[in-house]
């Protein structure tokens, strides 16, 4: 009999990991969830995650999917898993796929949020889930500087690893949203896809335009000249999270 | 010359922390924070808390006290002892006290906050902020419930260790406020002084009458008991924040 495919969505708190990927030495998210799979199906269950998170960067709705041969209902599964895994990671939900639904690659879009503490000193309880900028941010000139990402792209110049072979450096990038709560400045976006590092690229050099280093207009000719240049810099991990992800 | 008394007013996560007061192996709040007092003033300088808090609790406005005789300008005390300590602390303001201001002794009153996450599931952004509740909590009940500690009791029903050599275990409790948003549970509680463990212990108490295991009529009789016993259970300490003091 074939086994039923599961996906699952999970939140986690990425401080403690050396990121989604199981590593052969650090504990990383999938280690810890494939070890909980392998306790409650009963053997070695690979899980595959929608994609890889950075070491730091927190996740509110990651996706995976997993085959098993189990009784456990469908709706216990979260139940089960979270007994078995720390508090830092939780199965929010699970639900049976169909057998060509792949976590990874049936993916229409996905969203990430970038969280950015912009006054001189950072709350403490939010050290861990936000990026601390001390001098004062333009966010109009953002605004207008993330307008330019906007749409279909080659992102070559907005990536960590440009000469990585990827098929393609173009993504579709839907929305690059900017909003700010007192000092609590967000920065949504959603695209079809993205690169290796591409959001915290693309923050890296959004945060140049608010401290006026680089004008709003620039960010045009940057990602024309599809090279990765150190005027491009990678925000850090810590603010960023894997909020949501489409099929 | 004698040397100035300044105030400063403290933010931590206690997560990583033994409690507030110096204990002789374990790293705490205020080691952390002599240690910088000790780099900024040249030599030796003994803080004054207003009060300790447990391993594992947080505050948002511990207030202390410290002498010295420093050129550093009071405006930049926050700057310097930030520099010199750990982001899950923060000095969070600095002012000239006069020469009598004590910052445990001279308190007129002390607002704690306690915070509960009432859901299946627990977010895993607040597991260190919030205690987890799993089954559903009467809000209504518990309220009803908090009236009665309000005003002058004998709260010795209510303290970890009642055979404590405390020369009175009479406290004014001015308020005790429930609200809920979504999932998460603030009970706000307001008083001119509290005994060890005390907040935690109402907290505990009113968990209780919260899951319906004990009536909110029970507590004017747990009071007037003056016995703590094991219907009285302390509360975990994470969900635990000193708020504010007054002067």
């Amino acid at each position: 009999m074939p086994k039923q495919r599961y996906r699952i969505t999970v939140a986690y708190d990425g401080t403690a990991y050396a990121g989604w990927q199981i590593q052969p030495k650090d504990e990383t998210v999938q280690s810890v969830l494939e070890r909980a799979l392998q306790k409650m199906c009963g053997s070695r269950t690979r899980l595959h995650g929608s994609g890889r998170t950075d070491q730091g960067v927190h996740a509110r709705g990651q996706v995976a999917h997993f085959d098993a041969d189990i009784t456990v209902p469908v709706s216990k599964i979260p139940i089960v898993l979270n007994t078995l895994i720390p508090s830092d990671i939780r199965v929010l939900s699970a639900r049976k796929a169909v057998s060509d639904f792949h976590a990874r690659r049936s993916t229409t879009a996905k969203e990430y949020r970038y969280f950015i503490w912009n006054a001189p000193m950072i709350d403490p309880f939010e050290r861990l889930y936000c990026t601390h900028v001390r001098r004062p941010l333009d966010i109009s000139a953002m605004r207008c500087a993330a307008k330019a990402f906007v749409g279909r792209h080659n992102f070559r110049a907005f990536t960590a690893n440009p000469k990585t072979d990827v098929p393609s450096h173009t993504r579709n990038i839907f929305h690059l949203r900017i909003s700010r709560s007192g000092p609590k400045i967000c920065i949504s976006v959603k695209g079809d896809g993205f690169l290796y590092k591409m959001v915290r690229s693309m923050v890296g050099y959004l945060l140049r335009v608010g401290a006026g280093e680089v004008s709003a207009g620039s960010v045009g000719a940057v990602i024309s000249s599809a090279r990765r240049t150190a005027d491009v810099p990678t925000a850090p991990s810590s603010g960023l999270f894997l909020w949501k992800v489409w099929y």
